[in-house]
């Protein structure tokens, strides 16, 4: 098999402009660091175009467990490089002797399949990776079939986020529309929307998620916009007992999340 | 008012040595960054020594509501300090006008007094500030009695836990004690100790946490120790229904605290 010797090798080139917001935006891709993080999206079918391994890195069990399944991939998808080029496709990331280029997926709310019976969470300008990562954690360890970015920024797939969510950005399906837009397809698809905010009336507890539900969930600076203070639409709370007033927003929405999978068990 | 105006000052210089772990072991105290997190401190009671104040430097609401704190606090712990001095204080933390100087509580399990039925969370070895501070934050929320941070570090009280706590860590009562003496206290309390563990044999939500309960939560790198594997301790787990195979330990607190909260409300 060939191997790119060169650091100005143009694909390479191209993949490291991935790193910066606006490689990823031109190009619409991103580069996936991480073997756990680079299998699951194998195991998920994420559109990977390419992996690039550096043989001479890849080392000890979790290196082992994924030479064996880079055996199952087609070849052209797969191309080695120096441990000089890994390094700087790694740009300071901690090297495992992998890392992997694929397209940005772009589904709108239209394109998106649901079952009968949805759990749907949606986070209005939630930002921070380690966030969202860990509500995709959550989202993925329920079972819940969809997030709706709401009115957000859309650099979802950057390396941050992929490595925060530990690779389950790829199994829980994920678009973006504004609010606006996230309402109106869930209210025609009648799917109850529970809005949490901190001075919701009804407790959490005593809602029935086990219809078709979208749990809604603000940012952490400003909560839930006005957009959602509207006829058809729940406002709930979490009992808080003590001498904060808020929780962190993946906290609320694991409680959410785990409260459905409750009733629906 | 006397004004401290001197960096060379004993009592700032002393201050100062808090933001190093070796100062805080070897006075005993910490130091406490933020309005709120000062204020919270007051509300629960904390051992505040001094707070130091540069009042040129207090401005807008919460700054307001912390003045007018301030009339109540004994004017023997208030020192005013120039701007110069505070920010030597804050020592590249955002200024905001205020630090305290506070002792650290250092009680043991067995100086703790619990309700008839209490609510208890032990973190075995979990070292992450934002890790525990969020679980503080979650415990606040639903009213739960006692941390116990079992085979530990002991340096809980440094600033970075402080402010991942929000405040929080004043609270909630915290003690530090190893696994077995843990173990030893809460089965002569007749506490019930529920081991989350992700190979748990028993669902969570089908325990009885109505009764004396403790909820027992193991490192993320490595879990709980073997020493939680034995007779009277009923191993418990979250479903999880996706490709990752964890949760992050504060989401695992979170919803075990809010389902003991959801059965006892």
């Amino acid at each position: 098999m060939e191997i790119i010797r060169s650091l100005q090798n143009t694909q390479i080139k191209a993949a490291v402009k991935l790193r910066d917001r606006r490689g990823r935006t031109q190009q619409r891709r991103t580069i996936i660091d991480g073997l756990r993080e680079i299998r699951r999206a194998l195991e998920c079918d994420f559109p990977i175009e390419t992996i690039y391994v550096d043989p001479t890195a890849l080392a000890g069990p979790e290196a082992r467990e994924f030479s064996d399944m880079l055996a199952n991939v087609p070849p052209a998808s797969i191309t080695h490089v120096t441990h000089e080029v890994m390094a700087k496709l790694a740009f300071g990331e901690r090297v495992e002797g992998a890392v992997a280029v694929a397209k940005i997926p772009e589904k709108t709310l239209r394109q998106v399949r649901l079952p009968e019976c949805p759990l749907i969470a949606v986070i209005e300008q939630v930002e921070k990776p380690g966030n969202v990562g860990a509500i995709l954690r959550t989202m993925d360890a329920v079972g819940a079939n969809l997030l709706i970015s709401a009115d957000g920024r859309t650099d979802r797939f950057n390396p941050n986020a992929i490595r925060a969510s530990l690779g389950t950005i790829f199994s829980v399906p994920v678009v973006d529309a504004t609010s606006e837009e996230t309402i109106e397809f869930l209210a025609e698809q009648g799917i109850q929307m529970l809005a949490a905010r901190v001075d919701g009336s009804v407790p959490y507890s005593t809602v029935d998620m086990t219809q078709p539900t979208a749990l809604i969930l603000g940012s952490e600076a400003h909560g839930l916009s006005d957009k959602w203070h509207q006829a058809g639409i729940t406002n709930i709370h979490l009992p808080m007992n003590g001498i904060a007033d808020s929780l962190n927003v993946s906290t609320t929405a694991a409680v959410l999340l785990y409260e459905a999978l409750r009733q629906r068990t």
